[in-house]
């Protein structure tokens, strides 16, 4: 691979300073641990184990300690998050898929599954996504879900991986250039993904400001990353970004093809993008978006919209489509992209670039026709063994919604679908992130694979660092809401720990076990801040007196004392009375009919 | 009413500087109107009037410039958004409800509406409710929506308001003592309502904190206010916030009858309790929350739960019950709790003290125990003729919220449904707001009348100024997101405006038709801060390039030029080609299946 490694020169290239601020180190009361199947040395499989302290109960007066074990939670934030990992920035990590080859004569993770092959990263995700908890403690208990249809095993083997990807209805995102990904899957059947755009523009662009964001994101929890640049040095930023990202790396080709010709839409060509795509297959990016399905005739659809085509990828083709009066290049051309993606094994990540771009323009003709044509597309990248799946919108109030993914489903053979968003009303900009965090959860449970987030800058400005935290925060939200809903086995674990936690005051375990410990202690101590307020049985919302929790509590200490067989028969008794003489008392006073 | 002005005495008042802070004046572009019904003229209905820019268009060369009309908006934000109003803290809001007499002999709006009057308030909450635009410009486009059984009028009448009262179907919570309300109006027929909670607690207290709170949760859009205090000076601080108020507030009178017994609950009497009830219903609270259906035999059904009983009030109540091992003296006295309300129209808000504060605990046996018992007792208020809204949960998982709205709609005769949240997922303490967000917009859409807010700091400590912005306008997004979905006839109209405005580049108009202005213009100018960027065709998103907006519309100048009707037949000849041809173009290639 070191051919693919980049010529670290120039002027923009990070420095040792810039680089040393690049942030790292595990999360509090957390360590990465690696789950390695039987026999299989190679497959290290990263999981964070959350520590917990014990629990202290007053029984009959007597002080009873009992330890709470380890809570494993889904890691996508790679070495970075592993206190005892070595890595250099300028050198890229180091190769998490060692079992990689020369890279030749390989077949993709399709072409595999059809042949009855299951793969080292086959076996890689069906770990990750099984994670088992080492203790039960009562945390598997869930409500059973409703899966609107999608296949949900009690237990994910690494046949039932197979049998997905070979059906298409999962892929995993996984170039052969790639070999310091930690593989992971996206799919109906499987934990609901997030995926987090970064990338400069012409307005705002520095190369260390994009691996952070990359380390960022994932440490967050991103489970894949678009570089969307499209400022200067495309090629460099995104050398930087591969070579040291643990998770899936996702591009839009054409926005580095149009850069090539100065701008000019109208310019592009067929051989330009080709070249474009070969250059970061090679770099190892792992899909790619491909606006293949904004066709000339879905055009004249466009026009009585309330915001036209609001994809970048859509409108830049769309405007080379009707100054050359010709069929869309990327249409024209699929079969041989397919072959170049085939031969990297990069996915498909079929653009909607007609996607609506306002709550008036959803589910419209357009979005519909296009929906169509990569219906069509699907097949002929399957035909070519290329994994694949499909965005999808936008802006779609919340009762539409659900038609979005029916149709997606029957009309794309049940290929994964991608969906940013969407958002469910148009009036909050600087609230992005929520409304389509609504939009999400709800999609996510509907059967979609992976969400693209949104953060609170979307149509205002370029998200910064914080942007992207709120924005991943928001969208792991939504996708565990959706995971909740659905009733993946085991997923409910961590709700279970940790609203026992916040009933216990471990506030420490409770700060631990958050999406975002950093922010839930800072916002206990703004007003608690004493390191006694940490086991202290209220906090500052109610105080001491009416801390309902702490009252439960007691109440519970109270019902246990009091022999709950004998006092649930006299209730029950005095219950029945109730309602047989009680009605009286209240229909017999004087009242107004 | 003077009899029930606060004595401004004592040294927790606030003084005239601290007062000098409380946030007043109009939101930037934006004035407030009063709409009058014809022969009304003591019915001033607020509105918010959102001016814009006009649209500038390019046809054939030529700029065309059209005007854009005012965007009006409901606005709870009372006098102090209107540049024009004259009002002193001290003295408290002048009356808006100029009709009110004396108060004796009067009818709740319950009653009124069952003998056929419609009430001022009747009137008034119609004209406020239709909101219809002053321009057409195709605002009023929009989606059919699903309203799940609903009754949703293409017009408001005041005979609708009437009937939907007379139904108990939705309340019109206006105290007789608090003439400073602007009356507003809870039901599943009409918008969704947002509550905002403040109050101090032992741990922060400040009267001066408490009125800026309601005046900021009702700038950014609070419907209703709920006033939970419960640390020093109860009264006084209610004081101020009742007589400040143009939006209903709440309490839990509970928390100030716990307070007169030094905060044990043990000590609680119905004695206590009436007492307290007057004297709250004379200051002019609008609704109480009474936890009368926490009944002594359910409480053994909480036994077994993750976290007990999360409800301050249900806790409270609980550990009366199990003290004196006796029925829950709320309501063994409902009778008489309703003979005071009705006396002041003040409105149920029947609490679920039995809520569950986990997603395991959802929809369980306790949960659904109290919601029988809440039915029965709505049965009671009615026949007292005391208007009626039932409180509900609390945590959720996605798929088991749509149970819970159904099974309050049938067991509670349709009466309002008011929800907190509900928390779609427990691990994100620091982001309750956004994990109850999802949850409250589709708890809105499938029939809660009224959704009480979440802020950031829920289960972490008491909010301050900013979690309640955050909370607010959080709410407003689902309250809104649920509008949508619902298809509340002219609810869009925002929307397409706001998009429109978008697509044009009208930034100024995007700002000021955002739920909150001075975050979206702060987002934008973050990186692009000079005057000249607020026409810009782009924003540091995606840089003057890359801006899919600025493509597509020129992209349909493009299309507008080139003849459409032509287009549209060539376009759709060459699609149909494709369609017979080009598939032979892919599937000969040698692919592997």
């Amino acid at each position: 691979m070191t051919a693919h490694r980049p010529a670290r020169k120039g002027i923009t290239d990070p420095t040792p300073t810039d680089l040393a601020h690049i942030t790292a180190g595990p999360f509090p009361g957390s360590r990465k641990l690696y789950l390695t199947p039987a026999g299989r040395p190679e497959l290290r499989v990263p999981v964070r184990a959350i520590s917990q302290t014990p629990t202290t109960e007053r029984v009959g007066g007597v002080t009873r300690t009992t330890p709470n074990p380890d809570v494993y939670v889904y890691d996508a934030s790679g070495p970075y998050t592993d206190a005892n990992a070595a890595f250099d920035l300028t050198r890229g990590l180091p190769a998490a898929r060692t079992w990689l080859g020369g890279g030749e004569g390989h077949l993709t993770q399709l072409q595999a599954a059809r042949r009855g092959i299951i793969t080292p990263e086959m076996e890689y995700v069906a770990l990750r996504e099984a994670l088992r908890q080492p203790g039960d403690f009562d945390l598997d208990h869930q409500h059973p879900g409703e899966g609107w249809g999608a296949s949900l095993p009690r237990e994910v083997t690494p046949e039932f991986v197979r049998s997905e990807v070979a059906r298409g209805r999962a892929i995993i995102p996984a170039n052969v250039r790639h070999p310091e990904l930690e593989p992971m899957i996206i799919g109906r059947g499987f934990r609901v993904k997030v995926n987090a755009n970064i990338g400069n523009s012409a307005v705002r662009a520095s190369v260390t400001d994009e691996v952070e964001k990359l380390v960022w994101a994932t440490r967050w929890g991103a489970d894949t990353v678009m570089d969307l640049s499209t400022g200067p040095d495309i090629h460099r930023t995104r050398e930087w970004i591969v070579r040291n990202s643990p998770v899936p790396i996702g591009t839009v080709p054409i926005y580095q093809a149009l850069e090539k010709v100065g701008g000019k839409a109208e310019e592009l060509s067929w051989d330009v993008y080709r070249e474009t795509l070969i250059e970061q297959a090679e770099q190892g990016v792992d899909y790619f978006t491909v606006h293949a399905g904004v066709r000339l005739a879905h055009l004249p659809l466009t026009m009585r919209r309330r915001t036209g085509i609001v994809s970048r990828g859509g409108s830049i083709l769309a405007r080379w489509c009707l100054a050359h009066h010709r069929e869309n290049f990327l249409y024209t051309h699929f079969a041989e992209i397919c072959e170049i993606m085939a031969a990297y094994d990069v996915s498909f990540s079929l653009g909607d670039g007609l996607r609506p771009g306002s709550i008036e323009d959803a589910n419209d003709a357009a979005q519909f026709a296009e929906l169509g044509t990569l219906g069509e597309l699907t097949q002929v990248a399957w035909a070519h063994g290329v994994q694949t799946m499909i965005e999808g919108p936008g802006h779609v109030p919340l009762h539409l919604i659900r038609e979005n993914v029916e149709r997606q489903l029957s009309v794309c053979g049940e290929a994964p679908f991608y969906t940013l968003g969407p958002l469910t009303t148009d009036i909050a900009p600087g609230y992005d992130h929520i409304t389509s965090a609504i939009g999400a959860a709800n999609i996510g449970w509907y059967g979609t694979a992976m969400l693209c987030y949104v953060t609170p800058k979307e149509h205002l400005g370029l998200p910064d660092k914080n942007d992207v935290r709120e924005g991943v925060i928001a969208y792991k939200i939504a996708a565990h809401a959706a995971d909740l809903a659905k009733g993946l086995p085991g997923v409910q674990a961590r709700d279970n720990a940790l609203s026992k936690a916040r009933f216990e005051f471990r506030w420490e375990d409770q700060f631990n076990l958050a999406l975002d410990p950093e922010r839930a202690r800072a916002y206990h101590d703004e007003t608690l801040p004493a390191e006694a307020a940490k086991t202290a049985h209220f906090c500052s919302m109610c105080g001491p007196q009416f801390c309902s929790m702490r009252l439960s509590q007691d109440l519970q200490e109270d019902l246990a004392a009091l022999a709950l067989a004998d006092l649930e028969a006299s209730l029950q008794e005095k219950a029945q009375e109730f309602r047989e003489g009680g009605h009286a008392l209240y229909l017999t006073a004087p009242v107004e009919l």
